[in-house]
C-alpha cells in the first residue's frame, strides 16, 4: 500500500490497519461502485475472510441483517467506516472471550 | 491466541483483528489494570506501534487530547472498546488517502 510503504518499517497495529483496508478494497472493487460493497460483495467477503464466524452463524439470513445493520445511510451499499464497525463488533466480543481465557489461564503476568 | 488458533486458517481479517487484540494487551499488561491502558502506557503504544502517526503530530500534548478523547466514561483508563475507535478512527483517515491514491493511479481495475 503506498502510503503505508513511506512508513519505515510498518509495526503489526499499522500492517493490521492496512489489511482492514486493502480487504476491503478486494471485495469493493468486484463489481459496481468500487468503494463500496454491494451485498453480494459483503456476502463473499464474509463467507472468505470471517468464515469461521460465519460458520457459527445457525441464521440463514445472517448476511441480510448484517447487511442491514451496517447500511447506516440506507442506499443499500456498505462503504468503508460502515464496513469497521462489524469489524469492531467482532474484536470486541473476541477481546472478551481472550480476557476470559487469559484469565483462566492465569494469562496475565507483567510484561 | 487460543479461540483464534481453533480457526483452521485464520483469513487476513481474522489475523488482523488478532493483532489489534494482541497489541493492546501487549501494552495494557504493563501496570496496574491489565485490562486498560492507563495514559503511560497508551503513550508507549502510540510511539512504538503508531510511529509514523505521532511523528506527524506537531502538538506536544497529542496523547492527552487523544487520551481524554478516548476515554469516554472518564475513568483515566481506556479499556479495548475506546482504543479501537482510535484504530477506527485512523483505518478511516488511510482509507481516504488510500481511495484517492488509487483513483489518481487507475488503480482501481475489476478484479
Amino acid at each position: 500500500l503506498p502510503f503505508f510503504s513511506t512508513v519505515i518499517m510498518p509495526s503489526d497495529l499499522e500492517r493490521a490497519m492496512e489489511t482492514m483496508i486493502t480487504v476491503f478494497h478486494r471485495y469493493a472493487g468486484n463489481e459496481g461502485n468500487t468503494s463500496t460493497l454491494s451485498r453480494k460483495e459483503l456476502k463473499l467477503l464474509m463467507e472468505t475472510e470471517l468464515a469461521s464466524f460465519m460458520k457459527s452463524q445457525r441464521d440463514p439470513a445472517a448476511v441480510e441483517k448484517i447487511m442491514k445493520d451496517l447500511d447506516g445511510n440506507g442506499d443499500g451499499e456498505v462503504d468503508f467506516e460502515e464496513f469497521v464497525a462489524l469489524v469492531v463488533g467482532l474484536s470486541v466480543a473476541c477481546e472478551q472471550f481472550y480476557k476470559m481465557h487469559m484469565q483462566k489461564t492465569g494469562g496475565f503476568k507483567k510484561q
